[in-house]
């Protein structure tokens, strides 16, 4: 095996098609970063992959020289699957990234979405420079995703027969648990997860919590609250009822927010910088970077005034805002943060 | 043709009925306001239309004749549209309302919340007096809708089967994407936008936005936060995540809330009266009608104390709380609001 | 009948097993509180119930003579309901709870949530310690309840197919509609209620409304806030758009949170400690347990500080945020909360 048989990552999966022919979505049940030269290499002489980001259509017959390449023979798990997919109504679609560069497709995106959501790489570990703009926007039915140009036609079929077709979402990204729903998660109610978001083993997202992709949780955490783009928790932390994680895109700043471990964001509050460890936001303070913050000391004497996104990333800080001066105050937080026990042992 | 086969609007379309034979709800595919009045005559002669606000189920008989009237002959998309629905096995209903009075059936708030949502009507600009007390509550499920008479007997059928019934929402309103998808927007979670919502163009509703009906967006926004009933957007405006607008029905005053242009309501903020253009609320910030503000000149000296509602509709203001006064003050904003290019680049 | 044959609580249902046989979960359309002895008896002879608390599955040929037993033939509603059950494709299971101890299996959790949600049950008066170890985390989809286990297979095998498994929620819980819908009540989203909830006639949960299980309302309300696992609302309390209601699990103290009759809980705000009748918590106004709150007379004259949880369940207060000085306050509540009368009367 030469060295440039190496891939940065494979995806094997279904696609669907609009109207016009183009994949509008793919669900990739192999996902593999890192995948095995020889297997790279039966692909190669298989499915005539030539290098480079490349998507293409699997035949029947390639599917089938696939399945009696040695490699693929010698791994139970992937034949089974591979036979599968060989069964398909569908197109079968392969997604070859050499390099990690800005996705130009459809399934070039998706594939990089899994590999998020799989923790197979971690936020801010991928180039998704554009996907946005490679995505189309699609409506995301109980009959599967539909092109919008195609939606009306197909919602006045189902009525004609007295069926109902749904449309749960008309978006870029569809939600994550129609393609992956990683080990030892919760999710209480997943239109608020979107494919590509990176949920820790031991995390639990709660009815009011959500996450958006290249973003996420480190390990355990409880999530009631929002986690934007690109920001990420760190293990131990619980982000409370409607809390607010301030992204870079609409209205935020340059910053990358990210909360670090055994944090306790308050309800209803929000942050505009990244928290170091064992911090807590008391419920219902807002501290954005550029909120003036009153420093106290042990003996909760004003010590000096700062902005708060010049105390970034440092730990073991309290947020407050003083119910008798309504001022913002931080002092060093020294609670104990004490999650609830049972609730964690049952994420 | 004479003035009299004017109609203000005109809905044909497929209805569910309950078991005591009511209708409870209008999927309406054929939307017109300001019908021509060559296509009221066919339907006045063919489907017995002798005026007013009424509706009637139209046969497949009166179809057949309404295919073959010259206006509907000369119209390809039209025709094919009766055609297909003279094939539905559910009933045909046409809806006419000749006057824009208070709606006192379901197919006439139907055909009003159509019209909305289709942006043939402009919120407020329609009589929905009443509205609440024609409509029935509902159990909108995957079988379509189900009165609630009829929903234990339905979900025991379903369970024997080993089938799930699943019951999606319980309530007067359905949500507006199984019944239309305007052009140019995306709604990343559809169960929070009702019928009778009214999306510009370019509108982005993401997971923690919502629309409630006779509200909504003039042209392209990014909404994260709540859009009460009655509310409008200006285009270029940014609802941060969770922010809430007052609404008239429950513990707000009677002033109707809007937001100008290029407004930016930051998140978990929120607003008790009408903001003018290009004005900001802090994140975290709920600015009530009643709220006193202390005003602030260039310099940042207070000239002056008013309560929020005297600033309704003004200008290039910025409302927010001193972190270290714990004030609430106003001063004009002179910061050029950027919305993030990309973001909108890809509404 | 001798006094042993009474049982605290009987369910007869559909449940579904996961492909280790377990059970992991059960809709019950028959939930009795305090069922007749008559009943009781004609289940002992015909099921060979024992005693204790216990689950069965009941075989056709059991059920047959259950309806042949004199109680049973002379109830027409439930011997229709057990030939129903009769005719099912899938399980049919009884659970007895003799006692009301803590629940030990799936099955007698799910008794206990459904008599939670049918309102044979007030919140905190059963016991379910350790019913969060018992119940699994299971995917809630639209082809039911599926073993986190088996669905990977299960979704590729939609997939194959051309077709969708719709994984609406990872969970322990379910959400209450596709078991219970009580009587006179609207649900926007019934995503935000869980199973074990408990809503008094008359409440409307609008789309921002969440509602945990052994929680809920006791009469007509109107929620578009969050009802925390524990929490009980009053008759005629309004809770604004995003409200929160600290939970005893997760960040919270240990006391239990209530909010009295004829409550306004502000958008957008929170409550830390129970509040008495008619309150009023301003818009945007978090106030936890330890919030120090100036306390003010008739002249608005600050008449000493105390801690919020000095004034739990005190009635006719006021909370809000000085918007001058930042201070909050408490005030005797003067305002009659007249709740919008159109509103209330569609609930």
């Amino acid at each position: 095996m030469n060295q440039s048989s190496s891939l940065h990552s494979l995806g094997i999966g279904i696609a669907t098609r609009n109207s016009r022919d183009e994949i509008i979505e793919v669900y990739y049940p192999l996902v593999l970063r890192d995948p095995h030269s020889e297997l790279v290499e039966a692909l190669r002489s298989c499915c005539a992959y030539a290098g480079g980001n490349v998507h293409s259509v699997i035949s029947e017959a390639q599917l089938t020289e696939l399945l009696g390449s040695p490699f693929v023979a010698a791994d139970k798990a992937l034949s089974a699957l591979l036979r599968q997919l060989n069964e398909s109504t569908q197109d079968v679609c392969a997604m070859f990234i050499s390099e990690d560069s800005a996705p130009s497709s459809v399934p070039e995106v998706y594939l990089k979405l899994h590999l998020l959501s799989h923790r197979l790489c971690k936020p801010h570990s991928l180039n998704l420079t554009g996907a946005f703009g490679v995505l189309q926007n699609v409506a995301w039915t109980n009959q599967g995703a539909i092109d919008l140009a195609d939606l009306p036609a197909r919602q006045l079929q189902a009525r004609l027969k007295g069926e109902l077709l749904e449309v749960m979402s008309v978006d870029k990204f569809p939600k994550m648990s129609n393609y992956v729903v990683p080990k030892g998660v919760r999710i209480a109610h997943t239109a608020r997860v979107r494919l590509g978001a990176y949920l820790g083993e031991g995390t639990t997202i709660m009815h009011e919590g959500f996450v958006n992709f290249n973003a996420g949780t480190e390990g355990p955490a409880m999530i009631e609250g929002r986690i934007s783009a690109g920001v990420m928790i760190g293990s131990g932390s619980d982000l409370g009822g409607g809390c607010s994680t301030m992204g870079t895109l609409s209205g935020g700043g340059t910053e990358i927010i990210s909360v670090g471990k055994d944090c306790l964001i308050g309800a209803n509050s929000g942050i505009g910088f990244p928290l170091g460890d064992r911090c807590i936001v008391e419920a219902g303070l807002y501290v954005t970077a550029g909120t003036k913050v009153l420093v106290l000391d042990n003996a909760n004497q004003v010590v000096g005034t700062m902005k708060a996104r010049e105390l970034s990333n440092k730990s073991d800080l309290l947020f407050r805002r003083n119910s008798v001066t309504g001022a913002v105050e931080c002092k060093a937080n020294k609670t104990a943060i004490a999650l609830n026990e049972e609730l964690h042992t049952h994420n």
